[in-house]
């Protein structure tokens, strides 16, 4: 599967990312995507690495992994069509959070950081747009961590489940 | 401690949410701030409503909790000064994913969507820098919980942690 202008233009308005754009801003995300094939057992990107694309599936399947502080590597979730990942760290500047092995043949599209500061500049609503998007999809995977945290929670009652971290005062 | 304009003009600029923000654009987010006392044991919000408001504690100290499947209270984490919740609600237009109770005498600062939209409208600028401290907000709360998660999990090598949720298809 190539990177087929029509076909994503199609496809993009059905991820959660690019809802609400129009059709010449579609045209403007998909002129900047860049598209790779992936065979199983390719790794996208490694936990711990510094990042600058986030990573749509258009087709096949990836498995987000952690290794955890004993070295254990722990399976997060599968994604599919539509899905995306790598996009905390555009946001937060931060290292990999997850390592992402494609499971079976992928087609992926990526997006840089170069890319979203290009669309603020020439294109500042479409750049409010899909960081809304992107805040909102956060969202509800918080929502979801949180809830999976509160259900697997054990009998120890005060127990905070999230560590109390070091109060931001400044920003990086 | 009442909504003085020349102490928050110290404060917030401390805050991760309003980092970057310039002296006009604080003057204008203070002025829409509503500020309130609360006892302890007082309710700022309660899980499963529907909310507009944000929270940022300006003095104090509130307790996040959430009442999992079992109909269990679970408390999640101890918030206290220049510490802030409740921005979920205002993002992905979902109800409230917790319970907060004041636990120390509190004084909490509320910024509502309508003064976002305000913003938005008004100041797009400071509009986006707010949106993007709030991802990068959202993203490390998020790469904290996965963590949290992945060093807890038991020893069933093959499960998957987030459970595969319905994939949007159309945005709400």
């Amino acid at each position: 599967m190539g990177k087929n202008a029509a076909d994503l233009q199609k496809f993009l308005p059905s991820i959660a990312l690019f809802g609400g754009l129009e059709e010449p801003a579609l045209t403007q995300v998909i002129e900047m995507m860049k598209f790779r094939e992936f065979a199983p057992g390719e790794q996208v990107c490694k936990q711990g690495e510094t990042g600058r694309d986030m990573w749509l599936v258009r087709s096949g399947e990836v498995v987000v992994c952690r290794d955890n502080a004993s070295g254990r590597r722990v399976k997060m979730v599968r994604l599919g069509p539509g899905e995306f990942f790598g996009e905390m760290t555009l946001v937060d500047i931060q290292k990999r959070s997850a390592t992402v092995i494609v499971d079976k043949p992928a087609t992926l599209l990526s997006l840089s950081n170069r890319d979203l500061f290009t669309l603020y500049q020439q294109s500042p609503t479409t750049y409010v747009l899909i960081l809304q998007n992107l805040c909102r999809e956060l969202s509800r995977r918080l929502r979801r961590t949180n809830s999976r945290l509160t259900e697997s929670v054990s009998d120890d009652e005060g127990t905070l489940i999230r560590p109390a971290v070091k109060r931001t005062r400044t920003l990086g």
